[in-house]
């Protein structure tokens, strides 16, 4: 039997990404627990070039890059729900704001309160334009591709406990009714599902968690 | 018939990675050139998001991001040569340093000595890491992923006009014979391949463009 290991932590959007996938796949596999401001002799021996989580281990061959690990779920079960879209050009399209995700800077914990300013601003700008992607793409049907969790919804998704916790941390609420209603209703739904559920970390973990991270 | 345009110019890396894939392909496409330094309606329409070539218009359909644009015309064109390995293990490792080589910033026309020669090291660094990946996925077939041009070969190829051009502008070779002679040979085949020879910009006309651009 296939051996399938996950090297990764909890509080991570990347590696929640690479989980759900799993889930949606219901590919058994073992979590290898980082922790966190140290990094284990198997992770810098799989991941030599970012030294960073998530990889994942299919029968020892290491994977990296969470979107990339996406990709390679999807290939490799591919008898299981399709993650990526069947079209190509919803694919190209998937991939598109997947990396346009993964290319924003995330919300740091910034002493300055410009800078803290900064982040929140072109992180809810990126929101907004997301909220366009999702009116068009969702054809009201509920989720980024219709009605099942796919690509998009699983690379923006990874995000949500920590958007929860930014309520906290910067007394600001990322996604809200006026400038993103499609999205609220998204996050509820994306939550709630099977795959997901028992994977975003609840907002207390995430908080107590933030405390240990220098700012 | 489907209508296949890309708008791009021919000094660009990115574009010429395009121009190689849908050579590989046989495609016929027309080629709608931007000017240096200015934008075209139909280029902000196509990328409004990032404003940047090249984008392949497909059915008047636009897909942006080098790489995507060939994993999309590998999809599309499947009847054609392969582009992406068919084994989902290599695909994630060609995604991997694809993603690897454009994490990479380019070598700008740099004023100060410093910076210059910075920008110059990390970019050997970054060949000569390619040189080992090279020699361990090429198993001595010549090229990335074999014995034909493929994704990792057009991810980095695409940059080959620019790195002779780099020995006039930095006096440096990057690509030698002492560090990456793996590479030296590759970018002999590739550049000489029927799909390639016409797309990677000669020196001279590298250079003059150079001056066309502000430092």
């Amino acid at each position: 039997m296939a051996s399938v290991k996950l090297i990764g932590n909890r509080p991570s959007p990347f590696v929640n990404r690479v989980q759900i996938a799993l889930n949606l796949k219901s590919v058994d596999y073992d979590f290898l627990e980082e922790t966190f401001g140290s990094k284990s002799e198997l992770l810098l021996k799989s991941n030599p070039v970012h030294k960073k989580i998530p990889v994942l281990l299919h029968n020892d061959k290491p994977i990296c890059e969470s979107l990339i690990i996406v990709q390679y779920i999807d290939e490799v079960w591919a008898s299981g729900p399709s993650i990526l879209p069947s079209d190509p050009y919803d694919r190209a399209i998937a991939r598109f704001w997947g990396a346009y995700i993964d290319d924003k800077e995330l919300l740091g914990r910034h002493k300055e309160s410009k800078k803290k300013l900064a982040a929140v601003d072109q992180f809810v700008g990126m929101l907004v334009l997301l909220e366009e992607v999702f009116v068009k793409c969702s054809e009201g049907k509920g989720l980024f591709c219709g009605d099942k969790i796919g690509y998009l919804d699983i690379a923006l998704g990874g995000f949500l406990g920590w958007l929860k916790v930014a309520v906290e941390l910067y007394d600001v609420k990322l996604l809200d009714e006026a400038k993103t209603p499609g999205l609220v209703g998204w996050a509820e739904r994306f939550c709630s599902d099977d795959a997901v559920k028992d994977v975003i970390p609840k907002t207390e973990e995430l908080l107590e968690f933030a405390k240990t991270v220098p700012a």
